[in-house]
């Protein structure tokens, strides 16, 4: 019943590598044997041969990154990094999938050494990886000068049928191709099986073409259970100077189980008795979590020799740079992601008015132009978001020293590749309509959970985008973004806010922000202040008679109140406007001030034009939320806000109703 | 400063429609001149000689589709409805991007006869076509036996480069190739320039390789500028007999334009001279909305003789139908698509609990194999949110009669193919894990816009999804759903409500709905109601001794609440459990049933495993909303439950918190 092909030292580490993969999952009762089983020998002949690690510092900068885009092969990443030496140990190992162990279900980025990104939700991974690779070539560009290929890693992903589906990958591959990352190497577990069974079932693709066809260099290795044809591969993927490359890989899902080449292996754990056969077969005795200790220092030596102090000469290198270089480097390895915009200079306008996207820009072209750890782009939409910056250059395969990304028309790609810039320690942003930004949210919320410093800049917010018409219209975006974990979401009202909420949301230490802007010309409003932001929400202007209503606004709808305000006080009626460019940072202060700006005896009328339900908590009356709970209409703007009634004849009247 | 090339009629009236495009857009001050003058000569070929259409009758149902992908390009469209004879008139036209008019800035389903979607996010219709593509194969199978082609309608899309880099396109295109789709057409305006400049910034593709990969026709036009050119490529591409067809028509954007060929001209207005300068180079005097008389009457002279009457050929042929087939085509074309499931036969499990899915899962199978005009499928996971029904066969080239779809780990291109199924006539569904709903906004976001009646079925609900961690485990998703217009939400808490849920669901007559199922087994309460979830809330349980507290929940919760409630009572606590398994359907029933439920005086609290924010229009104490708004742990489910203090124990503790 023994394997019949040659038990050389490298095949019986991939077999104790497949028999410790499938412990852990049957120890969990849970877990993907599939993957682990078939795509084994890829991951030893990358973590033997390849890749440039050094296990004592996992985090090492300059190191050869790993994606597991098929996040769901978990235990076979665990278990090949403990082989690798990683400090991961056999009871941690013996915790997977439990609560607060470093070996979670799916990789996440942060808990485990050695995991470079959290995968799970399939085409995410390869789809960052392609940022990370961007990341290699700018950081590369950045410092040749100073010190020649400081940073030259490469970017490996182990991607699985159902990656190369996902429209993500897609897209991210297009670019990959288009800016010629050469240091991209996708190793694709191409075993013809996902959940469902034969891939077959929904693709009729020719792979080879489908890469032709993007600029990507394509090798097949036949047998995937050779890992020496998949590490000869490798080597050749290496040498490659303008394309990435995939590596198709003939695998065979469950490899050596008895369910090998069928769906039902995918995420269900083998039973007992399969087990016991399986182990049988790879001739490892059926004690759970046996580890050969020969292996493990065979394997580790092998990974050390190659990978000797890595970080150390790193390092070295690093000391013997100039003040300047050194100082981005601190950045880029820093987890302290924030800067200090105080001396932000700022010049307004003749007349006290301005566009919110174009105060945007001229802020981030400030920020970008310098600081060389911040670069972003956009997904075809640089000239209606203002987010192209002059003078930084464009990135392309000619000027990998560019800081305007072009990303097309491909959101959730930038999404993406931004989450695998942000994973190398830079600070991106990124840019389209708040309407579209729905097509990038798989993303965001990875970003959310990964605690990344992006910026997201998304303009044309609310109906008052006019004719485009209900498409172009954000209602729910704005909810549905205040709705994600870790997400900070900026809605200021006029200059003074806009370059408040640029300082505030690059004095976070972590977590993506995301800042909407009206592509409107807006009144420069003097009541509205820069330092309050910080706070999330402040009284922009007070009673000046008696205390009848509190009007509650943000974005481009205060400017309306502050009026509303001004006419009503005239009619002898007071009125307090508290701006609140950030809700839930305003309903995280200490309950005094909120008490203060928002005392509770007084009425509160809230107007905002989307959908956003978190009012609510401030609102304890569902007529005093002034909202649009509907899809948007085509029309000059103004002819908008009159059939939503939210021209400012309708609100004041609406405003005087609430308050009678 | 003529044009120098041959003024056939054919392209005086191709010039007409320009001018007339160019005047919608100067009079409008806002759209996009580019792709109208770009791309004209494709919508002429296509309207002049080939689709097939019935002006008299705009919504004929075996009519040619033609979406318009690059929905910018409206003018364009609503010019050359106007000239084919749809009721459209040139005070219409001259309404452009005016409130209330049938000529959004957009095209809009249901506003515009002859418009066949809603179009303006790109990759959105070429994917969605895909489905109206699959939609004639599924229905030419249905009804061959009965009446041979019956239904046998092309499908024809305007893509723009845009369209094709979209994450979507790619998806949806694979599986059109998968599907071996030879009635879909696309019309390629290849004019290499996108929004921010041109499309070889960002993309480096070789067209042919890219849709040769995926078993598509490529057929090529030099010159875009051609009708005929163009018409003898569309004659080609119908006599395909396997594979879609993709026409990449080379265009120069702004055609005749002093800005032709540069992305200047893309979306902003002509000025006045650069108007005049176009309108004498293509010999039409300089009076907004010149309409030359004689070439409208061609035009809709060769639309009306190729088409002559099409419509009533179809209605008589529908007549000879038996009457089982008449009432699917009743169904297809009516605007009301409700179905009354009263007579839902369910078999009870004989313990009395069962996981959610399977339930729905049983209710799923007995109405798809009951209704010929119900059918969908899965994103590779109809074995875990049990979506596969047996009996009706599988969707494939060879079987166009089957009914499971097998969409791949495309959960973009699933959503907006359900889109285009719908727009059909059909009542399709749609299934993946909750998580990953997010893929499919900008597909459910155009579904809810086009009130079309698809059925999202979202399982492996909350953090109980377990052991596969935060990425698997949705918090923001529900809050998400609910902050969709017009997306009816179900979170049902056992086979009673499950039950109810897809009762109310195919009752209504048009929007989507969703259904959030639980990944684990329920107990089957006794306290539920089925003929309760049409008011969306209903007491559950009631007071037994004082009325101390209400609880209020949804889902896999409900349960707890219930047995907390016991244990309660048990102390001589009185709880009323209130479920609530839609919470907008409760809100928007009268005060009066609202009041009943949740009498004004006594204590509420919710307890719900998200961080749907909703429940504060009902409860109106931040510190009485038990719920969750942090990322996930991976662990087992009760370890997870524990972890966020929501395990029966800790709830109670809360609760009894709260009451004191």
């Amino acid at each position: 019943m023994l394997l019949e092909r040659e038990k050389t030292i490298d095949n019986k580490i991939i077999d104790n590598i497949r028999s410790l993969s499938i412990d852990m999952i049957t120890n969990a009762k849970s877990g993907h044997p599939g993957i682990c089983l078939g795509a084994a020998p890829i991951l030893y002949a990358l973590y033997k041969d390849h890749i440039n690690i050094d296990t004592n510092y996992p985090n090492y900068f300059n190191r050869d990154r790993f994606i597991m885009s098929a996040g769901h092969g978990s235990a076979l990443l665990y278990s090949t990094l403990f082989f690798a030496g990683f400090p991961i140990t056999l009871d941690d190992l013996k915790s997977f999938r439990q609560l607060d162990s470093i070996t979670p279900g799916h990789p996440e980025y942060g808990k485990t050494p050695g995991v470079d990104m959290t995968t799970g939700p399939l085409g995410e991974g390869i789809s960052s990886a392609v940022g990370i690779a961007m990341a290699e070539r700018y950081l590369n560009a950045y410092f040749n000068d100073k010190k020649k290929d400081l940073i030259n890693y490469y970017t490996y992903v182990l991607a699985s049928d159902g990656d190369l589906m996902e429209g993500a990958s897609y897209e991210a591959c297009v670019l990959a191709g288009n800016y010629n990352l050469n240091k991209l190497i996708v190793l694709y577990d191409m075993n013809g099986v996902c959940l469902d069974g034969e891939v077959s079932k929904s693709t009729n693709e020719n792979l080879t073409l489908r890469f032709s066809s993007i600029n990507w260099n394509v090798i097949t290795v036949e047998n995937g259970d050779s890992y020496e044809e998949i590490s000869k591969a490798i080597e050749e993927a290496k040498t490659e100077t303008t394309k990435p490359t995939i590596i198709a890989i003939k695998t065979i899902i469950g490899k050596h189980s008895i369910k090998e080449g069928t769906s039902d292996v995918h995420g269900t754990p083998l039973t007992e008795e399969e087990v016991t056969e399986l182990k049988n077969k790879l001739d490892i005795r059926d004690v759970p979590f046996t580890v050969f200790q020969n292996l493990l220092d065979e394997f580790r030596k092998n990974v050390n020799d190659r990978c000797f102090k890595l970080n150390d000469k790193f390092i070295n290198e690093v000391e013997n740079l100039d003040d300047e270089a050194k100082e981005v480097i601190d950045y880029l390895t820093s987890e302290d992601k924030s800067i200090d915009l105080k001396n932000l200079a700022y010049q307004l306008p003749e007349k006290m008015e301005e566009k919110g996207r174009v105060t945007s820009g001229k802020i981030l072209s400030s920020i970008v132009t310098k600081y060389p750890y911040i670069l972003g782009g956009s997904a075809d939409l640089f000239k209606p978001t203002c987010t192209y910056v002059d003078e930084v250059g464009d990135f392309s395969k000619d000027n990998y020293k560019g800081k305007n990304i072009y990303y097309g028309v491909r959101e959730h790609a930038m999404a993406a590749i931004s989450n695998g810039l942000a994973l190398c320690g830079i600070r991106p942003y990124a840019s389209t309509f708040l309407a579209f930004s729905n097509f990038m949210f798989p993303s965001i919320r990875l970003a959310c959970m990964m605690h990344l410093p992006i910026t997201y800049i998304f303009t044309h917010d609310s109906i008052s985008v006019g004719e485009d018409g209900p498409t172009h219209q954000p209602i729910e975006q704005l909810s549905q973004l205040r709705d994600m974990p870790n997400l900070e979401v900026f809605r200021p009202a006029d200059v003074n806010e806009i370059i408040g909420a640029y300082k505030v949301i690059y004095s976070n230490k972590e977590n993506p922000s995301a800042i909407l802007l009206s592509r409107n010309t807006l009144p420069i409003l003097n009541c509205t202040k820069t330092n309050e932001v910080v706070k999330g929400g402040y009284i922009a202007r007070d009673f000046q008679t008696d205390k009848k209503a509190i009007l509650i606004s943000s974005g481009e709808e205060l400017s309306k109140c502050i009026d509303i305000a001004t006419k009503l006080q005239s009619k002898g009626i007071g009125i307090r406007v508290v701006s609140v460019p950030n809700i839930n940072r305003f309903l995280s202060q200490d309950k005094e001030y909120i008490d203060e700006v928002l005392p509770v005896e007084i009425k509160k009328i809230v107007i905002e034009a989307s959908n956003s339900k978190d009012w609510y908590k401030i609102i304890y009356n569902l007529n005093n939320v002034i909202n649009i709970n509907e899809f948007g209409v085509s029309a000059p703007k103004d002819d908008v806000y009159k059939h939503f009634e939210f021209d400012i004849d309708s609100l004041q009247s609406k405003i005087e109703e609430i308050i009678k």
